[in-house]
């Protein structure tokens, strides 16, 4: 740190500040999805969204702009620079909005998600969409204000709040590219699996067993429990703090294998987290990356690693031990289990070749939404025909498991969805790196010693938290930008 | 509530904020002491003093003394009154400490605690004195502080952050007349019991049956279940907000009486929690009296309700359900088991009987302490002293199971043992009340209709929240003010 009492490091107190709330928010958060008892749920919400006004007053003060325009002149080293940057983002993006805004925005997102739990089961588009049209209302308002301030396209001011530094026209290419090929992909691969067979496992798969199975798995992807737990909640998801990191799941005793890849997805957020700079913990440029960059880690986890055919060699012991041998878990039945492809309707129940098509659908019509090409009545006829187009399914009157099923528009998150293919190409390029890094990775990962995997991506991702841009952290870890190849070359090595 | 933008009622919206803040200090401390891995401890420590920091801060703004002094001059009702008097309260009992001394103090206690929970089990008396003296010399600070303003004794001033009203002079004199007669009951009850057989249950008793024992008591008693949950720490307590009261317990294998009787005793201040006045919750006056009353309604369940012979008629075929028949819990016997009194070094495992030594020994000890009389260096040889003439037990170093076994001097919270004892003597008073008020009460209870008990409570001590004094609260409910004779006339008639 620079010396006493400088702008800068009035800076780092009052953000180490607000890191401090930051932590009781998440672990409110975490209690909410995961302890709380359905009478607690109206006092939590106040008591978490007095907390967001609080840290939204504290970020927004006048003082912070003043201690910002003053740390700017100050002599600061290249972490110190990469923080202030940091700190100023979170700034520019919390200011620029007036409070009426993010009050009502953030009412509208809560009566739209409230309704939307009832309306989704009953298939109710015309009640779902009356309310979310008053989120995208709101959100092109918000988009309006953020696209004026950073001179760009109104989606690309939402989408830089997940992913800075990204643009649509990026998108329009990466995406526009993989339209071409991927569609014919899936269908190969559906093709090619037709012919193998692959026999379910037979439950019912005790839930403690099941427990027990994900703890072990835990265990040797590195989660450190001292700094962390596993726990249930209907939708799974990583929270906590770096230091105290809440990762959950939801255990089915028909079916095992997808709590369990859940675990190992979330188990690479986890470890982001964990490992992320101890020492700048509390400052901005400790926090992760990104959300692209975050999903890196959960995806190069599941997808690079778990379902590769090394990694089923340790798995499928510690699968063993707890449910028995059965015909369903010999070797090469196991593989095409985890490699099953199966082109259905719900994203999150998604193989990892048809996911892209699934976010390209709703990239393309958030995209047209909030830039006003369409309006809410637009999205289930756009729907059902990208669905039909990019992944051969019918949704037609199906809103419940069509554009009824995320939680996201609800919520009024737009421009997160991209962030989940980006997430899976920069798995793919990074893992490529890997192997070309620890030539014996194959060998080593069959045997169960992950300790160079995890280091190299230790040295390379997480120890930098936000240091670096998206952009500088992959070429310096791979030595090239973005290069969506990698990403192909994967589904193709591993399903034709 | 008054004509709108009355200094009262922006009080009402900052006590309301605070109350938010005051949520999610108690679902973070909750959370520490049941969830949080070893690693969150000091980061969550930090949160949480960031939270008491600004709590603090808001509370006690000048724009707080401006409408305080204001809303005096309003026209206010019966409970708006009461309200405004416990908003002062509050504000007075807060504006006296320094911020920094209030941080200091909150640091010093996490960190003697943290420390504690290994040094207890090494019998490390070296280790953990260190850490205490600095939290006594911290105390010290805010005795002298609220004694000064407040005009009274140093042990006083701390005394009346938990129970409003009292003095050390009547404690004394309390105090002072149990000890002529306490310890020779003790000795007549011991001597009577040794002449009982009394067979100790057979375990082991799966910890799944006792949790499920638990709830079944906790069904029994009125929990609900939809406004809070039950979990294991190491130190059981009521926690959470009334809105989603946390009880927590601690299980062993070998004997499940005391986990039991422990939930029963929680449950007693969670149905207490969950039945402050609803309308008013966010406000001062819908908080719980006094910790004495609090202690009061768990003593009310677990030592006048649930260890009575009647209650066993009803508790009995519980256990009996989970565990099955066997000699010792044989009907006699399972009262015996229930109404045991054995001098032991453990406070929290202590008997009704023996229970005011223990609170007496920390009372005189702690007294001493604070007016500073005595130092840390001298508990140990007052500890041995007191423990062989109250209860005539060896204590020498016995640390662990001696002057180390509580955490309430490692917290600082000096002052709050007394509330124990006066806690029983409420109990005792009330129930004896209560006994008037329902004359087929043991009836009622044998059959396991408790709904009369319930409402008694509920329209004598719970509606009522701060609404009135204890002295007050005490003298409606009971048509007196607190009367030590009724705790002695219930050990005489359970006992001798
Ligand atoms: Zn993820
Ligand atoms: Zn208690």
């Amino acid at each position: 740190m620079t010396s006493a009492h400088s702008a800068y490091e009035e800076l780092c107190t009052l953000f180490s500040r607000l890191a401090r709330f930051d932590h009781l928010s998440a672990i409110g958060g975490w209690d909410m999805q995961t302890m709380m008892p359905p009478d607690g749920s109206k006092a939590r919400s106040e008591a978490l969204a007095e907390l967001s006004v609080l840290k939204h007053q504290i970020l927004t003060a006048q003082k912070t702009a003043t201690l910002l325009e003053q740390a700017q002149q100050e002599s600061l080293n290249g972490i110190e620079s990469a923080n202030l940057l940091e700190m100023r983002r979170q700034y520019d993006n919390a200011v620029l909005l007036p409070e009426s805004l993010i009050e009502a925005k953030s009412l509208a997102g809560a009566r739209c998600e409230h309704a939307w739990r009832a309306q989704r089961p009953a298939n109710d588009w015309d009640g779902f969409s009356e309310n979310l049209s008053e989120v995208v209302k709101l959100t092109r308002e918000e988009a309006q204000i953020r696209a004026q301030a950073a001179g760009t396209r109104r989606y690309d001011a939402l989408l830089n709040l997940y992913e800075p530094g990204m643009r649509s026209s990026d998108l329009d290419r990466i995406f526009g590219d993989l339209k071409t090929w991927l569609p014919d992909l899936l269908q190969k691969v559906v093709a090619k699996q037709e012919k193998e067979p692959c026999l379910p496992p037979q439950g019912p798969f005790d839930l403690e067993k099941q427990r027990k199975l994900g703890l072990s798995v835990m265990k040797l992807l590195g989660f450190n429990f001292d700094g962390g737990r596993v726990d249930v909640s209907v939708h799974p998801f990583c929270g906590g703090v770096p230091q105290d990191v809440r990762i959950t799941t939801r255990y089915n005793e028909n079916e095992f294998l997808t709590a369990l890849l859940g675990i190992v997805h979330e188990t690479g957020h986890a470890r982001y987290e964990q490992n992320l700079p101890r020492e700048w913990l509390g400052q901005p440029v400790a926090l992760a990356r990104s959300t692209a960059i975050h999903e890196s880690q959960s995806l190069l986890f599941e997808m690079q690693l778990a379902r590769s055919s090394d990694f089923m060699k340790i798995l499928r012991p510690l699968v063993i031990a707890q449910f028995g041998e059965q015909p369903a878990l010999e070797e090469s039945n196991f593989i095409r289990l985890n490699q099953r492809v199966r082109p259905g309707l719900i994203r999150v129940d998604a193989d990892e070749v048809s996911y892209p098509a699934h976010v390209i659908l709703r990239y393309e019509i958030e995209q047209a939404l909030v830039e006003g090409d369409i309006e809410v009545e637009d999205i289930p006829a756009l729907w059902n025909e990208k669905m039909h187009s990019y992944l051969g399914l019918d949704s037609v009157g199906n809103y419940r498991n069509g554009c009824m099923q995320d939680i996201h528009w609800t919520d009024g998150a737009f421009g997160y969805f991209p962030t989940y293919t980006l997430g899976a190409m920069y798995a793919a390029q990074l893992f490529q790196q890997v192997r070309q890094a620890i030539p014996n990775l194959s060998d080593d990962i069959a045997a169960g010693d992950l300790s160079a995997l995890f280091h190299w991506l230790q040295q390379n991702i997480w120890q930098h938290g936000s240091r670096y841009s998206t952009e500088t952290l992959i070429a310096n870890a791979t030595g090239e930008a973005l290069n969506p190849r990698y990403f192909r070359q994967h589904l193709e090595t591993r399903y034709l």
